[in-house]
């Protein structure tokens, strides 16, 4: 079983004729948006999408699903991936490197819908190391404060390419492992306080609910 | 007399020799990048540049200051300007749009002075807007929060080329104007958690002392 086609294509079937989507990132995502694509095609739903990366503009345009902008309209429902999900719906982000500007498409959404395979649930967040996008020259400071904050951060680096990952925006991404996170609330804006970092990948108070899959089909919480 | 010149010649001779200086950014410290080159070229003094802009980097290469990068040496002190100074040394900085860097760069920094026109003193900061560096994208809804929190937004625009003026880093500059900013050191923390928002302008408790030019002369505030 693909849990997480479970979950996104679940998660397609929440959309309605008409709407502005949050168009997010990642393998989760990708089957989302896919069947949005499929129910375009076959049901004639008529949808505009935003998409939150490079991905997920290339992956709408595969589809046919036409895109436009937070300019021209409002989000009526973002539906995005995470990397680990806490009991209050606080989330980590970015292990696609794309947590800047799925933060803004996400928090602009009336709605946003949180789509995942249940292994993404944990207790507590941290294990996954928290991915941050910094201005490269800020990367010796930046590493010194998330030290002093008990982290150990590493420069992403790149597959094909070499050196480091470079972000849709052009800066780098910093994986920063705190092991266990208390605050998540309050790690968020402590980190978006450093100099030097442009966003981060804890999303707190920002999700209305989680679509998971799981062994036994799909699982919704809210 | 130009006050300007004044408070840059000042705090120029308060570096010492070998000495790694964080090179501000604007028209005042245009005279103090200017003056530390003149005394390394008469003195003999031998020190090197932290540049937080193409205009602080070019001007430190034309004087044959040294420069080197954060990732290379500590900074044992950094000279910028301020739009606004309040009497906590709370600043407001922005005005070249170059603060994402001199943030970075003056935040790395052993010791921050501040070098200024007495013009620039203020009670309570916020007449001068708050320059915010945004990725493009996210224009709108950074609009809508700054309008949540009482302020008036407006995309800086270029000359000398058409559209948005466009920073260093590659994005878009906000000027919001806030009138009267009864907490800037809370304000500062607001600003960087809306998503979108890479860098703001004010710069809370970074100061160490402040270096005015005025008609009686120099005026050294602690």
């Amino acid at each position: 079983m693909n849990l997480k086609k479970i979950a996104g294509f679940a998660a397609a079937e929440e959309i309605q004729d008409g709407q502005i989507i949050g168009l997010g990132t990642g393998s989760t995502t990708h089957y989302f948006i896919e069947k949005v694509g499929m129910r375009m095609k076959e049901e004639g739903m008529d949808v505009m999408g935003i998409p939150t990366s490079y991905q997920s503009f290339l992956l709408a345009k595969e589809w046919k699903i036409p895109v436009t902008t937070l300019e021209e309209h409002d989000v009526d429902i973002a539906v995005d991936g995470a990397d680990e999900i806490d009991p209050n719906f606080n989330l980590i982000k970015g292990g696609g490197a794309a947590h800047t500007l799925e933060k803004i498409v996400d928090y602009s959404a009336e709605k946003l819908i949180i789509i995942a395979d249940d292994s993404k649930i944990v207790n507590k967040l941290g294990k996954f190391p928290v991915p941050l996008e910094i201005i490269s020259e800020s990367r010796k400071p930046v590493f010194s404060a998330l030290e002093d904050m008990g982290a150990d951060p590493k420069i992403r680096m790149a597959q094909y390419k070499d050196g480091p990952v470079i972000s849709d925006n052009g800066n780098f991404i910093v994986d920063a492992d705190f092991r266990e996170i208390d605050n998540p609330i309050q790690l968020e804006k402590d980190l978006n306080s450093i100099p030097g970092v442009v966003e981060n990948g804890i999303f707190s108070q920002m999700v209305d609910q989680v679509i998971l899959g799981t062994f036994d089909g799909v699982k919704v919480l809210k």
